[in-house]
């Protein structure tokens, strides 16, 4: 693709160019950006407070990395991401919800889903577990066969990886090699902006709520769970053809995630109640309680796309995306000035999202 | 270091050029040797078997992947090597034995010394942790620390990672990420080469079997066993000097690891018995046993390097590599025809070895 600007003239979108300048190493107009990477920008929560904690402060990063922390994948020179994703069983799944094969494709897809919050294309895997010793075998083959399909339908394999015995659950940790020409970071929106995202959300985390409430989820929702589908060829579609100022995906829920996306450039972001894409499978059952918006808003694991466009310019490609993928693209808010996440009910009442996805460390169980 | 030839004249190292022509795609001179490294050769062992039933086929890896499973790190276009660690409480370390300080420290160390194992400079570290939620702040900081601290030893910093609930164990997975001009594979040894191991051997395992005899293992030992420390200058060092044939690091025991080299280049390794450098602080230490050989051969994690060489090609570097890194560097057997790991007694009957390594899955109980 050859070298991009760093900030397109015609956008504010942050994007690096890795062409021939990444392989040749940074030159010194590189810094500043480089600067403003190595940052860990994340929306409220305990476990992202934790985060921060965690990661240190503003040291130099390594030669020849130039996105560190804060960001979906880690970049390298030469336009390599990386990024890694556990997978708890009892946390992530549970053996009585879906088969240790769908534990393993749904792992897999959700540390591919990271390559496609970069719109970065997949070329490999690393799959480490940890497994009961007494049956260590059997579940290592069928997780396995799991994670090797959700790779083949990428076009990648897995290249290597760890096993250990686990004296508790299955843990699994999934390395997703990939690389691109130009990574879409989370920063890059600017005031005015549209938010988009990419299918139908809220599935995956009423198919939890009903198994948790002893009920069957109905086949859509199972699916929407066991089944996600990272959408590395949408975003890698959608980058080619428009600027995307802020890119991510939707991991912990459209309010903890549009969180990040917002913090990560400094402004706030205002949800249409009203055009929010519920997934329609949630239309009519019964158990979901009367606020079905708090699916897609704090329920995870939808595993679609959010992002930022200048506004106008991703009105032309909306029919073709819908023909070329079979899922709705929707615009669902805007960016303004100011911190955090709003949502906008239809009678034009805002008020913010106190409560921003879901919390590993908040002491209420999953699964 | 520019471009180095595929198959050195003056000896018979794989090493992978990885300058400009690694950088600009591969020739098809490269595919024979492509071929030959898309092969998941280990030790035997039922692990290993598992292992290899895991990893496909000889698909092809993906587009930039030179190196993908059987060797020590995935080795990309670039010069880029990833590899991923697993630690797992109550397997790997036991809160009795260690503080999670050092238990992170040590997974850290552990992960690093893959690096070493191909003989590439460090750049960053992701780690994941699955933590008990009452306690998964302080826990986190703490092992954090560990992790730190491994990581500023070989000038690097955490650049990602991950972080979840466990309904179980603590379990921390580490990425590392390096680079290496030539990285030096498992493959590649010749019959008549000559094998040698850095530092001392059998330290760590010994540490192990003294805390479940319910003992306090004395400091050295401990030491060995909380703070390994991953020989990444040392591989640089010697691999700057001396061709090193084949490269691998001791994790699972002097027996299994050296079954690895020899099966990655299809011949035997004999071990001398009486060279072995078995670790100073195991004599006189009641409760190791009358087989003190069993810590180095089989005792793993001692994170030194085995390696082979051409006769007699390392011998003028010795003293200045004990003067600089202040650990022994010995010559511990030959590769000879054949397949597996024998060892020579002093009076010279050979014998092969059977068991090779710590097992996962045996069914017996680590740690």
């Amino acid at each position: 693709m050859g070298i991009r600007s760093l900030i397109s003239p015609s956008s504010s979108s942050i994007r690096i160019p890795l062409g021939e300048a990444g392989r040749a190493g940074w030159g010194d107009r590189m810094d500043p950006l480089r600067k403003k990477l190595n940052r860990v920008v994340l929306g409220p929560g305990g476990e992202f407070d934790l985060i921060r904690q965690l990661v240190g402060p503003e040291e130099p990063l390594g030669q020849g990395v130039l996105v560190g922390s804060g960001d979906d994948c880690t970049v390298l020179e030469g336009g390599w991401v990386v990024s890694t994703d556990l997978s708890v069983e009892g946390v992530h799944f549970r053996r009585e919800w879906v088969t240790l094969e769908e534990a393993g494709y749904r792992a897999a897809a959700a540390a591919l889903s990271d390559l496609a919050a970069m719109a970065a294309e997949p070329i490999g895997a690393l799959l480490s577990m940890a497994l009961d010793p007494l049956r260590a075998s059997s579940d290592a083959l069928e997780l396995q066969r799991g994670v090797a399909e959700a790779c083949r339908v990428e076009g990648i394999r897995i290249l290597g990886g760890d096993m250990a015995r686990s004296p508790g659950p299955l843990v699994l940790d999934i390395v997703v090699i990939g690389r691109a020409d130009s990574p879409v970071l989370r920063a890059g929106t600017e005031v005015g902006d549209e938010l988009w995202v990419t299918g139908w959300l809220g599935g995956s985390g009423a198919a939890v709520a009903l198994w948790k409430q002893g009920s069957h989820p109905p086949d859509d929702l199972r699916e929407a769970f066991a089944r996600p589908r990272p959408r590395i060829r949408e975003a890698r579609w959608l980058a080619g053809r428009v600027p995307l100022h802020g890119l991510i995906d939707l991991s912990d829920g459209l309010a903890g995630d549009s969180g990040h996306l917002a913090a990560a450039s400094g402004l706030s972001l205002v949800l249409r109640e009203a055009s929010i894409p519920l997934h329609p499978a949630l239309q009519g059952v019964p158990g979901l309680g009367d606020d079905p918006l708090h699916f897609p808003l704090e329920g995870g694991e939808d595993y679609e796309l959010c992002f930022t466009v200048a506004p106008g310019s991703l009105d032309e490609w909306v029919g073709s995306f819908q023909d070329a993928f079979g899922i709705p693209l929707t615009k669902v808010g805007r960016a303004t000035g100011g911190t955090g996440v709003f949502l906008e009910a239809a009678e034009g009442r805002i008020r913010p999202l106190e409560r921003h996805g879901y919390s590993h460390f908040s002491g209420e169980e999953e699964g």
